[in-house]
């Protein structure tokens, strides 16, 4: 196939003023991106990176940058080996739950999916060596669970996670992830341009050859020799795209606010299928917050809390609130058939003020705030009544931007009555509904944010105090990024409809198809993956043969 | 954009020999296909439609050919109107619940849903009339509901469902109907060609200019003068597409055996996006006729039966077993997200002698058969333990095919126990856990299918006869077909990755994306939009300028 220039495409000719040329451009400033240049660097490569916003970072950079790398070399230790089989079977259990087939050659997950997957086991280890070598220092959390590290798949529940470090190995957070991997860059000869929003790629004949970004309302034309890599987000920020490829609701994101899936459109143009697109990485976010716009926003991982439930709008309790975040999403996007609704949409997130007064803290996610902190999206009342009644006031003012929010006609009677039984089990430990704590990710989730104990038998656990005061907010279910686009390679090269690759061009992170399918193995189960395909994607472009011009005598007049 | 030859793509050149030359090309033989052609003959085009099967009728001739056209001649009755606000809320509300608005000037969805939306509207009663001018008949069901027909949204709850009629008027089948349109095209002068499967497009510059077809191993080119309509069904026998676009899995499909997506690669190498593909036309069926590849099989709709009920594989009881089955299959779908499993996904269906004997015909999906017939799809017992013990046998023999099918533990235990609950509720005329034969549909259903009335109460509902014998089946979600595919405009031609139209490119039916979401309205909520899409489609195509081949000058070498 020859493309020519629509939309997206811009085909390459001699008259255009092209104003940087280097073997590899990266697209993007987050975990894959910078993974990806400094993969393509290693290799002796000529790298560009460019960024649409004016801050580098991407959606990693407002996370906690954890990755997930099986077998790294952390848990390589006491002679433990996190074999391939293994680690295998509990990716392609979750992310293909309803085929899943031990005894299949490849699982029973269709073939690109399986081979994505076998290829990112192949690789992290050593992908996280090559940060680790060029100056980006991880450490370990060797106890830290899987998400799903009780399934009988997973063979090394713990330990997989590695999160950012200091150049002293101390623990650190995103910010210094890609403050040294910027550093790491520029220091190899790199050169990094932000405010350059690429909308399209430079073609010629059936191959990619550059790309086309946009500076301050001008075109920037970027020849690049060797091969484009993509590692520019996904399309969270789209509403439309969201609204044409989500399976179920969300009301919010904490993606860069860049990331409007502009690959997306390029893809298309290029009759390259998207894949994947049905469910994001989910998280849950407060309402007001999802609405706010502010591109600093935060997902709510983990509601703090122990004398704390959720109930939906009917004042019901429906879920236990402390399961990963990616899980609880899904429960909140609960659809019943027979009415036709999402009741479980909206959660009401009640706490009391012991839970306030030993959870509230600073942390940007928190919804319990510091009592001498503004926290406008919080409502209050002395009694569980008050407290409906300010809720249901605020669902009123809510309403013009939010057609959807309700509360039920016996909101406050059922929400007493889903307080007394949970207190009933809280005063017991347990909760015989939802089974709240029962899994290690909840305790290791709980030992993160948690601002004490006040129940030893089951940290999680503790009786709202009946007598109030009451607070509430209002959360619902978000996307950290979406994880659809077009498919990629082994090599982590983007292909056409026919499953050729595009001469030329290179995706990895949150702008391709992901094979993690609907699932969320474990915390950096993102990044992890992001990292390791920047890291194939960065050598295979650099390692490629020039990708000539086709000579401009085969264009049509 | 200039398309050059590749995959599903052919240049047009004068070299190529041309089988065949009409006006309009319309590939498939159900519903959207014959309306299209139908509709272009009325416009006085040369028409030559084409089939990829040996025998007519596609996926429609499987159904029932009901066809839902909202305000129709027959609902405006007595001075009733079934206003297009009202129609366009009804559908809006199930079609994105998510972002329904009724103060939305696009009622809250994305604007090219509802500019199909009100299309379908406009033009549904004009194109059954078509139908009716051509001599395909059609009769009312005038106390039919919809399947919400309880929702305060819908404002024309019965009657917008038409059925095929004989020539006299009489009520008919889906196999009239074709033979109906097969002759009214022939009688017109258009001509049909079955085993002609198109694999691809012709293609000149930017213009969509023929088809490639393959009959009986041989490449037949056809010309289309005008346009090309594609009415060729979804991807529902397509195992790989599934897995990559549907957000829930299924186990089978009775869509035509022809129906393997074949225009979405077309659909793809134009850079023409895919939509909506996420959820299907959902139903239910038995296992082992979804396992039998056998090309008539036909959908559960509704499964029969007083004293019948539904467990899942642990043995609980856990949906009303007489929902519409686009609903019911939903319930199915359930994802238990604590275990990463669907464990509804399976349902035993077990009756007791009273309702066999009450309840057994031979229309061919019911699943109780008559006794002197062969049902091995049925498994029997005297006691609910020994009926339990043959389904662990039979789940065992399917196992190897389906490798996620289980039986708790304690299925036995369980089943009895559900079976003595629902046995309670009935006894009172009632089912207090899932509200079985309340809604109007349900009792329409029934009305259909069942083979007497026990309880007046409430005719769904019966006890089973603890003393046995019982019967048992295996039922798992299904897809009539899907509903996703590049995206038409009000026109019906296909729109491109920039929303441009393609010239000589239109489609309609399952091929196509359908602004129903995930939503049922309605039995013909399938065949109405097809029928009415594919009369604008084909009027579109007859009325179009002369698609010109570029001149060959302009090709490069």
């Amino acid at each position: 196939m020859t493309w020519t220039e629509s939309g997206p495409l811009r085909r390459f000719t001699d008259e255009l003023r092209i104003a940087h040329e280097v073997d590899v451009v990266v697209v993007g400033s987050g975990a894959a991106g910078f993974s990806a240049a400094l993969s393509a660097l290693r290799e002796g490569a000529e790298v560009l990176l460019v960024e649409k916003m004016s801050t580098l970072g991407g959606t990693t950079i407002k996370s906690s940058c954890w990755a997930w790398y099986p077998n790294h070399a952390g848990v390589r230790v006491e002679g433990h080996v996190d074999e391939k089989d293994d680690a295998l079977r509990y990716m392609a259990r979750l992310s293909r739950p309803e085929t899943y087939d031990p005894t299949s050659p490849t699982l029973g997950l269709p073939a690109w999916r399986y081979e994505l997957l076998s290829t990112f086991y192949d690789h992290a280890a050593e992908a996280a060596e090559a940060l680790e070598a060029a100056g980006v220092h991880q450490t370990s959390l060797p106890d830290f669970p899987d998400y799903y590290s009780f399934l009988p798949e997973n063979r090394t529940p713990r330990g997989r996670t590695l999160k950012p470090a200091a150049p002293d190995g101390q623990p650190a957070g995103a910010d210094e992830f890609i403050r040294q991997a910027a550093a790491s860059v520029e220091r190899q000869g790199g050169r990094i341009l932000t405010d350059h929003a690429v909308r399209g790629v430079l073609v010629s004949g059936d191959a990619v050859v550059g790309v086309v970004a946009e500076h301050r309302g001008e075109e920037i034309l970027v020849r690049a020799r060797r091969g484009v890599v993509f590692g520019s987000g996904g399309f969270a920020q789209n509403t439309e795209r969201r609204g044409d490829h989500l399976a179920a609701p969300i009301l919010g994101t904490c993606a860069a606010p860049g990331n409007t899936g502009d690959f997306l459109d390029i893809a298309e143009a290029l009759g390259s299928p998207l894949r994947n697109m049905t469910y994001p990485w989910m998280t849950l976010m407060v309402l007001e917050q999802a609405l706010s716009g502010d591109p600093a926003v935060k997902s709510l991982f983990h509601p703090p809390g122990d004398s704390m439930l959720f109930v939906n709008g009917e004042g019901d309790r429906t879920l236990n609130e402390k399961a990963p975040y990616n899980e609880m999403a899904q429960m909140l996007q609960r659809w019943d058939v027979r009415e036709a609704t999402y009741p479980d949409l909206f959660q009401f997130m009640v706490w009391d003020q012991g839970c306030q007064d030993l959870h509230a803290n600073e942390r940007p996610a928190n919804p319990i705030r510091p009592a001498r902190e503004p926290a406008p999206h919080v409502v209050g009342g002395a009694t569980l009544d008050e407290l409906a009644e300010r809720l249901a006031e605020r669902v009123e003012q809510l309403r013009p931007r939010v057609p959807r929010l309700r509360m039920g006609p016996d909101f406050a009677e059922r929400l007493k009555a889903s307080v007394a039984r949970f207190n009933a089990g809280a005063r017991e430990g347990r909760d015989p509904d939802f089974h709240r704590g029962e899994t290690p990710i909840e305790q290791a989730f709980n030992a993160l944010f948690t601002g004490g104990t006040r129940d030893e038998r089951n940290p999680v656990l503790y009786p709202l105090d009946e007598r109030g005061p009451f607070y509430a907010t209002i959360i619902v279910p978000a996307a950290l990024d979406t994880k659809g686009g077009p498919q990629i390679n082994p090599r982590a090269q983007v292909v056409r409809f026919d499953g050729m690759p595009i001469r030329g061009l290179y995706g990895a992170g949150n702008c391709v198809a992901s094979p993690a399918g609907k699932s969320y193995w474990a915390a950096g189960a993102t990044i992890g993956p992001a990292v390791t395909f920047g890291y194939i994607a960065g050598a295979s472009a650099a390692r490629a043969p020039v990708v000539e011009i086709e000579p401009a005598a085969a264009v049509p007049a």
